[in-house]
C-alpha cells in the first residue's frame, strides 16, 4: 500500500508498506479520504516534539471497515467509519496522561490506504456526510467540541466571538457555536474570509489588523461571553477588554506567544477565566460526531486532490490561503 | 456617636455624628467589635478609587439588634448580628452589578457606635464566636469563599496552595480549605507566619523568596489543584509550573502587578484554568457564615484594641506584620 511518511531532513516521501492485519479487536480500514492540519505541515517544517522519521503522517481520515479481527462485532464489516486520533488519553476526562498523543507523530498515522485500528477508536461516519466531510472532522472537530463546550460553557444567544477563523478548529468552533444558537462573531485579517463567515452565519466579522477593531468589536456585540482563540500573544489584552463580566477566554493553541502585561487587575475585577484547552478525550469524539449529525453540520472543505497530490495541499497550508480543511481522497 | 472618617488629605478623624433611625425594613445595631482590612489603609493611603472625604470607614463589623424598624421581624430584636457589606451586587449571581460596591467607601461604613441596616444584609453571629470573631470575618471570609468554591470548586483531598498566608482573606482561604479536608500547603515570606500555618494544619509552608520554593514545593506536594492567589505578577508562572493537569489557579488581587510572559503554552497543554475572582454575592454571604458555624471556624486575630486606639490597627495593617485581623472593640 501507498503511505505518506515524513522522511529524513524533514522531507515528505511517498513509500510503499505491506496492508497490516487486524488483531484481536481490530479491524481493517480502506482509508477513503483524508485531511490536513497545521499539525502536519509543522512537523514537516521540524516544529514539533517528537519527530521520528519514517513515520506514517496524518491524523484524520474516514474509511470502510474492510476486515475484522477476533472478538470484532460484524456489524463493522463495510461500514464507513471516522477514526479517533487519540492514543492514551487515559482514565481522566478532564485531562489527558503524561502518554497521551496521537496519530501521525510519533505513532503512524493516517496518510495511507490501510490502517488497522482497535475498534473503541472508530466511530460510524454520519450518513449526510460524504467520505470528504467526514475526513475532514475528526481532530479539529474534537479540538472545538471540547474548547467551546467542555471549557467554555457555550450557551443558546451568548456572544461568542470566534478568532481567527480561518483556521480548521476555529471553523468548526464557529459551526458548533451556530448550531448551538449563540451570537456568533468572528475575526480573520482576511477580507475573503471575512465574507464567507457573514455568508455562513457570522453576526460580524472583524479584521484584528485594524486599529480599532477592539472599539468596533465592542460596539457591535456589547461584549462576548466567550471568546474561542488560538493566538494568545497580546492580543489576549484585547479580548479581556472585550469580555462581558463573568466571561471565558479559553484558547486551544498560542501562535502569537506569550502575553506582556497581562491585565490581572481587570481579569479579577470582572472575574474573567483564561482557560487552556487542548484536544479531547474519547468520548468527546463520540459526543462530538453526534452534535455533527443531529445539526447536520457540514464541515467546510477548501479543496479535495488525489492522494498523490496531497504535498500539494500541505503547500497550500503553508501559504494559508485555504478556507476550509485541504482534503485528499483515494 | 463617635465614628472614625477619612477627612481631606487623607487624615483618619474621630468624628461626633447623631445615631441614625431605622426605616421600614431596617434595623438599629449598636455595633460592638469592628475589623480592618487591608482596603481601610489603602484608603488612607489614597490608593482607592472614588475616595470621598467625610465617609465613615469600615466594612467588618459585629452588633446587637437595638431597635428595628417598621415591617421588620421582631424576632431580629437584641440578636447579635453581623454585617453584609456588599452594596447593589444585583441579580446576576455570577457576577456584581456596575453599581456594586462595598460599605466604607464611597457609601458610609461601619467604624461607627451605630448604624441602621436593611435586614437582608444581616445574619445571626454563630454561636461559637465572640463578638470579636464574628466582626473578623465578613469581608475577608466572603472574598475566600468565592474564590475557594465558587470558582475554586476546592474538594475534599485535593492539593491546595493558598499563596501571601499573612492576608486576611488568604487566612479565611486557608482555614476553610482545611475545613474541606483539602491538603493545604501555604507561602509566607515571614518565618513566624510560616510557622503558626504548620501548626494550624498546614502540611508544608513555603518562603516564596527562597530561590528554589518552586522546586521544594513541587516535591512536598506532587503539584496542585487548585491555588488561591492575590498577588499575581510574574509569579503566575511559577504557580502555573506547580499546577497538576487541569489545575486552578484563582487570584482575588494582583499586588504584584500584571505578568510578563504569561506561560500560555504549558496553560493550553495541561488545560490550566487562570480564574479572576473578587467579592461575593449576598447569598454567599449566608453560606459562608452557615460553613464557619457547621465547621466551628475560629478567625485568626491578631489583637484587639478599643475603638478609641484604631489607628494604631490602621498603623500596624501597613506595617503588615500582623498574622490574623486587627479587632476594635467598643
Amino acid at each position: 500500500m501507498k503511505a505518506l511518511i515524513i522522511g529524513d531532513n524533514n522531507q515528505l516521501n511517498f513509500i510503499d508498506k505491506e496492508i497490516p492485519k487486524p488483531k484481536e479487536n481490530e479491524v481493517l480500514v480502506k482509508i477513503t479520504a483524508v485531511a490536513l492540519n497545521h499539525r502536519d505541515q509543522f512537523i514537516r517544517e521540524g516544529k514539533y516534539p517528537g519527530i521520528n522519521p519514517g513515520t506514517i503522517l496524518g491524523s484524520d481520515a474516514c474509511g470502510t471497515v474492510m476486515e475484522i479481527g477476533e472478538q470484532v462485532d460484524a456489524v463493522w464489516k463495510d461500514k464507513e467509519v471516522l477514526i479517533n486520533p487519540n492514543i492514551d488519553w487515559g482514565e481522566n476526562p478532564k485531562v489527558q496522561s503524561s502518554q497521551y498523543h496521537i496519530l501521525g507523530t510519533p505513532s503512524d498515522g493516517l496518510f495511507c490506504e490501510y490502517v488497522t485500528i482497535d475498534t473503541k477508536k472508530i466511530a460510524e461516519k454520519p450518513a449526510h456526510l460524504s467520505a470528504e466531510g467526514g475526513a475532514a472532522l475528526p481532530l479539529g472537530g474534537m479540538t472545538a467540541f471540547r474548547a467551546l463546550f467542555h471549557h467554555g460553557n457555550c450557551k443558546k444567544n451568548e456572544n461568542v466571538l470566534i478568532s481567527g477563523v480561518g483556521g480548521g478548529v476555529a471553523q468548526f468552533a464557529f459551526q458548533f457555536a451556530l448550531a448551538k444558537g449563540a451570537n456568533v462573531y468572528v475575526t480573520s485579517s482576511d477580507e475573503t474570509k471575512r465574507t464567507k463567515s457573514i455568508e455562513l452565519g457570522a453576526k460580524e466579522a472583524f479584521n484584528y489588523k485594524d486599529e480599532d477593531w477592539v472599539k468596533k468589536a465592542k460596539q457591535a456585540s456589547g461584549g462576548f461571553n466567550l471568546v474561542i482563540d488560538s493566538a494568545a500573544g497580546d492580543g489576549i489584552n484585547d479580548l479581556i477588554k472585550l469580555m462581558k463580566p463573568a466571561g471565558r477566554i479559553v484558547f486551544y493553541g498560542a501562535t502569537q506567544g506569550k502575553p506582556q502585561n497581562l491585565d490581572v487587575h481587570r481579569m479579577f475585577w470582572n472575574q474573567i477565566t483564561l482557560q487552556g484547552s487542548t484536544m479531547a478525550n474519547d468520548d468527546e469524539f463520540k459526543a462530538m460526531i453526534t452534535y455533527v449529525k443531529k445539526n447536520r453540520i457540514e464541515p467546510i472543505i477548501d479543496s479535495v486532490r488525489p492522494f498523490e497530490e496531497i504535498v500539494e495541499a500541505f503547500d497550500k497550508m503553508k501559504e494559508g490561503k485555504q478556507f476550509g480543511k485541504l482534503v485528499a481522497k483515494f
